[in-house]
Parts: C-alpha cells; structure tokens; sequence
C-alpha cells in the first residue's frame, strides 16, 4: 500500500514538554516512509485543517526537529477551538474532508486535553460517518493532569517539578526574613477544577514544618476561618507560613474567590488573582505582612527546569501514537500505565478516544488530607516519581537556546478559503 | 598578635547568592587562623549582634559550608532593621561594644544593600568614636543591581538570568496560543526605584520582533496613551505582545500605581501588584485578553537558575572581604571593576563605605531607549555578560538540594537582655 500522509497539531494550553511529543512523532514518522509521508502540522491546531494552513514539516531539518526536545510552548502553533458535533455543524467537518483528500491524509493525530481528545474522537466519528478512510490517535498532554485511564499527563509532571521548587526556595527566603518583616507568601497556582499542581507543591515538604504549611485545593471550599486559623497555627510554630493557592478555589457560595469583588484597605477592588485576595485577607485579620505571587504562564513555559521522567513520557506517548497509527488502532490515545511507585516503573497501553474525551479527573478524596489542607501519604507515592530528573535545555549567552521552526505552509490545493 | 573572632552577618532582602558570599567568607576565614578566630554569624542579621544571638560557625562541617555555594535565601536569617545614628541612639552602640567586646569581635562583616552598607559605616564610626578597635567591611549583595561605584551588585545577575528566562519561555507560550486566545502577557519585576531588573528582561530579544516588546522602567512616568499605543502596535505586527512592568512605576503624579498602603520597616511602602493594574487596563482600553504574572519571591530566590558569573562574583566578595579585613582596611567594601565588556573581564576593588552607602544607583539616562520603554545597546552591552553560566545546585528526588545549617549560639557571655 502507498504511503499515506499525516496530520498533526497541537491544542489548548501549551506545556514545557508538548513539543517533546511532536518531536516523539516526527522522529518515528520519519522512520517508517513506506506507511506515513509527509507529516503536515495544522498552524494553531484544527484552525490549520480547516483554513488549509498545513506546515510542511519535511522542510525542518532532523537537527530542529531534534531540538524541539528541548523548546517550549507549541512550535506549529495551538489554538482553544472545540468543534461542535458533526449534527450540529456539519460543513465543519466537510471542510476537514476536503482538506484530507486533498492532502491525502491519512492519519490524524492531534495532542492536548480533554477538550482535543474530543475533537480527536469527532474526526474519528467523521471518518466514520462520511466514509472517509483516517486513523485518528490522540496525544495526551496537559499540566492539569486531569485526564482519566492515563496515570498522569504529560506537562504535569515539570509542572510539578517547577512548583514544588518555587516553594522550596521561596521558603529559604522567607524563613531568613521572617523575624523583622514578611511571615507569610502565598503562591498561586494554575488548575480552576482539578487540584494536581497545588497539591505538588507539598513534594517541596519532605520534613514535619517544611513549606508549604496550607494547600487550598480547588476540591475544598473555601473557610476563611478555618484557612486563617490554619496560617496563623504556622506562623507561631514555624515563624512564617507559606501557602500555595489554586486559581479555582471557591467560597461556600460556589463562587470563585478570585471574582469576588473583595475590595483593599483603600475600596480599591481586587483586579483579579486569588493570591492577593488571600494575601489581604491575611494581612486584614491577623495582621502579618504578606508576599504574593501568581507563576501564571510561567509554570507552564518552564522547560529550563522540567522533569526528566516528563519528558520521557511526553517523547514515550509521541511515539506510541506513530505505533499505534501504523497499526492500524483507530479512535485511541497512548496512555501511561504505572507498574510500581518505587522503584517508578511504567509502560504505554491505549485508551480508547471515546473514554477520554470531556473526562476530568479530579483529585481523588484519599489523597487529600483530613483537614483538607496538605495531601496524605497516598498522594505522595503518586506524585513523588513524576517530577525525578533533570533535563536541561542548552544555553547560549546566558539563555535557554530554543528552537524556532521555520513553519512553512504546503502550497493549497483548494480554491474555497473556510471562513472560521 | 593573637587572632580575634569576627561577626558576619546578613541583611535585608535576600537573593540567589548571598550564601555564596557567606560560604566564601566562611572558607577564607577558616584558612587563615592565625589572624581570624571564630567566626560568630549574626542570627537576623544586626539583631543577632544587639541580642548577642551568636551562631557558631565553626562547628559546622566544610561539607555543609560548602553547600552555602548553592543555597538560596540567608543561611543565618536576615533583618529589615537600620541603625540610628550614634547621636540618636547611642545605647544601642553601646550595647553592640558590649557585645563585641565579650566575644572579642575584631572583625564586622555585613552582607548587604545600600541600607546594610549604611549599617557597616556606623559601626566602623561606633569604633573610633568608643575607641573599640574593629575592622569593618561591607560586602555589596541586592538584587537591585542600585549599589555605586561597584559595577554590578552580586544577587543582580542571577535574577537578571532568572528574569530573562521567563520572558523568553512565556513568549514561546504566548505567541503559541495568540492566534485565539490571550494576545498580552505582563510580567511584574521588583525594582522599587531601579529599573535594572526590569532593563534585564530585554536580554530575552535577540532579534528584532522578539520579547519582551515593552519595558515600564521605574526612571519613566507612566504614560498611560503612549503605553497602550505600544502595545497595541506590538500586538498588530506580531500577533501578541509581552510586556515587562517594574513594580514601582509611577504616574505623572508620582504615586506608585500599585501602592498597597503597608510599610516595611524603613517605612518603604510595599508595592506588589501593578502587574494586575496594567493588564486590566490593556484589556478595557484595547480589548486584548492579557495575562499577568508577578514573580514576588519567586525571581530573587530561583538558585536553580543562578548566573554562575554571579556566582563568581559573589564568592570573590566575599573571599575578599576577609582578605581586606587582615590587611587592615577598615570602612571599605570590595567592590566588582569592569574591565571590558567583551571578553567579559573583571577583577575586585577596594570603595570606602562612605561613598557606598545610602546611595541608589538608577539606569543611567543612555541606557534607556528613546521611547522610553526599551534599552540601549550600550545597556546591552553592560548587561549581558552578567546572566553568562549556568550554576545548577544538586538535586534529591526531583528538587534542588539545599541545605540548612546547625545554627548553634555561641553560649551569653551577657547577663544584661537588650530590647530591640
């Protein structure tokens, strides 16, 4: 059988390691020309399938592709687009059609989240549906680590790593200062449903006192009384107290504290962030002097300081999605499955599409403490083995030394342009 | 002449490598028994002195000295705490003599900014004014970069590096996602008064186009239509636009646009902040989704992405001030010369204190651009050498490995308390 081409792209919010896994998959792809020829990456995700704006990545070099490893962000670009149900917008998927054969793709592969592997599994729908030949593959990949079947997402794991050194050494500076000035800092920390990344904050504590001393999780509703009680407790036993906050935490109204319009000394109302709703709070009811900080996209841009054992994963589930797509395996996802905590050991099975798609997998209750302030013993095993490694990007004056694709579009074979 | 102990110290805010400083001290203190005996830390910094809270160093081991080199925050705790004057406070040098005199201090080592350096002038003055015989040496570290005479402060490199860094991976995420989601990304730096933290973002951009493309120095008053003129104009040639906003901006009026309201111990108001302002304005004047992060703790204690030329320096002040001190120079601080830019070249000289202290250093006029919102080449030019050379720390589990000293006191040779 001829080779057949392949799309790929990414979606939803970046990771320091989503460019690994598309690495992972040229890499392979390049390895078997005799099922997959070129590779087309869609500029900012499905945007690209449906404007007909491929990247011909067969241009790109095998040292840029190699570097991708080590590059942040999403090289061909991502986008947040979901697409509707084939009922309800079906010239949507026409036009994905079209472009298919006209490109004669063949495999389709797109990396993200949960609202990805649902476009994933429409296409897969589609091909079905319009009796278009495509296997679909899903990549997993979100610092939310809120997928199901998979153990973990890759992007969490660095994610985790960043964090959980932010607190360690923003502890160092804290307790040296907290004598004559700041006694406590709250950090705060992506995920609006899923408590993942605030819950790897606690990795930094390995002894009874270490920061961080309160988690407020996005699965617990808020107490303010409780919470302050909780900060205070940390301050006069350890001097200072370092709290990591989730952006999606919620008052006993369900509302976001973030969006609650608290107001400053002055009236002045809060611009947004949770941090420095709890910083103020703190500083209102038990008078310490508070630092904030909110990582935002930093977080999830660090690849100078991402795990190892993500990047793995991340090249790992790239790779297998190649496999998997010349195997003929349509409408699945290559999933992480732990074999064992310690010594970590962990292979690739496949999820099917239609499991994964708009799941989100939340903090499970035995791994968030009685008081609901740290994480038990439990989330810890879990945690501990995602963020082992060092993977360093190169340096070149002083700086990371990032790749920049050169991103050229395929010649269009369509004359109707698709209004978005 | 028998050996007489020395007090070290560490004072105000913290930064990557202010430990490096104390580890070179400690290192070259112990080399040289027949001129320094114990060396006595200070815990907090002068307080430790007033309080005769004394840490003896010599009981930890070399291991874990050396293990300062890469440890953030102040391994003997710092303070926000100035000396009155010998005029308007004479008691409390009185009781710094009784102190000194009980433990046979004959050296005064205080690790610090323009405030601390203040701190290390008065006591050479206590000295000669009550007749008590010490050596006084400053030894410069702030983040701020704000220090005269020396040409760059230990602690400013790193975070330089620090700072550069995030902008360049967050513009890597940014310009990932523009196309359909947040077109602008604010990053707030500390610098009260200095902008040479913010300054330092701009090593991010190699080339023309690249991140960061608008700076708000602290030298420059908030001009609110210039501003968003040029942000907007960012935004419609790249597609997004990342701007770096110092913490102390002021308006035409001259109040800081983020002013908190509380004050620090030197009735400095504390700032933080500003970052959420900007990005609510950029969002109700040009509709543009923007994102914010402020960096708080976070850029001055990130050792994991230390400038190992800031490493370099840090230890060269810190060797030297032991260095100058048994040579008998009193009221100096070793200061860092530059020799050229490229090859970056340096050595260590000799500042009085009293030319030292209680001075800020801005950005010089021709180092900023002139719009105002970038910098020269000529800041260029000085910058870059310092965030040269990675330093990484050893890591255990995933995160650094940083230590934490016995910090043992000495045993009171005082019966008499002393109040701060």
């Amino acid at each position: 059988m001829a080779p057949r081409n392949a799309f790929y792209a990414q979606s939803g919010g970046v990771t320091a390691v989503i460019n690994v896994s598309a690495c992972a998959l040229l890499q392979t792809a390049r390895k078997h020309p005799e099922e997959i020829g070129t590779v087309y990456a869609g500029r900012n995700g499905i945007l690209g399938a449906l404007t007909e704006d491929l990247i011909d990545t067969s241009i790109e070099s095998e040292t840029a592709i190699a570097a991708l490893k080590h590059t942040p962000g999403a090289a061909f670009g991502s986008c947040r687009y979901k697409l509707a149900s084939i009922q309800e917008h079906r010239t949507q998927y026409e036009r994905l059609l079209e472009v298919f054969e006209a490109h004669d793709i063949g495999f389709f592969f797109y990396n993200g989240g949960g609202d990805s592997q649902d476009t994933a599994h429409k296409v897969s729908l589609m091909g079905a549906a319009l009796s278009y030949p495509i296997t679909c593959v899903g990549i997993p990949k979100t610092v939310d680590n809120d997928l199901p079947i998979t153990d973990c997402s890759p992007g969490f794991g660095s994610v985790a790593k960043y964090l959980a050194t932010c607190i360690r050494e923003t502890a160092f500076d804290l307790s040296s200062m907290s004598r004559t000035s700041t006694k406590v800092f709250a950090l705060e920390v992506m995920g609006r449903h899923a408590g993942w990344m605030t819950a790897a904050c606690a990795l930094a504590a390995e002894q009874e006192g270490e920061a961080p001393h309160v988690l407020l999780l996005p699965e617990i509703a808020f107490d303010e009384g409780r919470f302050l009680a909780k900060v205070d407790a940390a301050v006069e036993r350890h001097g200072h107290c370092i709290t990591a906050v989730s952006e999606g935490i919620k008052g006993p109204d369900g509302e976001f504290l973030s969006a609650s319009g608290s107001k400053d000394a002055f009236g002045h109302v809060q611009l947004g962030g949770v941090a420095p709703v709890v910083a103020t709070l703190i500083t209102a009811k038990l008078g310490y002097k508070c630092h904030w900080a909110v990582a935002d996209y930093l977080q999830r841009s660090a690849r100078h300081i991402a795990s190892d054992t993500d990047v793995q994963q991340a090249y790992a589930v790239g790779r297998a999605a190649v496999e998997f797509a010349i195997a003929g395996k349509n409408a699945v996802m290559p999933a992480i499955r732990r074999l064992s905590d310690s010594p970590y050991r962990w292979d690739i099975v496949e999820a099917p599409l239609s499991s994964v798609a708009n799941q989100e997998k939340l903090l499970p209750a035995d791994f968030i403490s009685t008081d609901g302030f740290g994480i038990t013993q439990a989330a810890r095993r879990y945690l501990a083995p995602l963020i082992v490694g060092e993977s360093y990007p190169p340096f070149r004056n002083g700086l990371p030394d990032y790749v920049k694709l050169r991103n050229v579009a395929a010649p269009k074979k369509l004359a109707r342009e698709f209004a978005i």
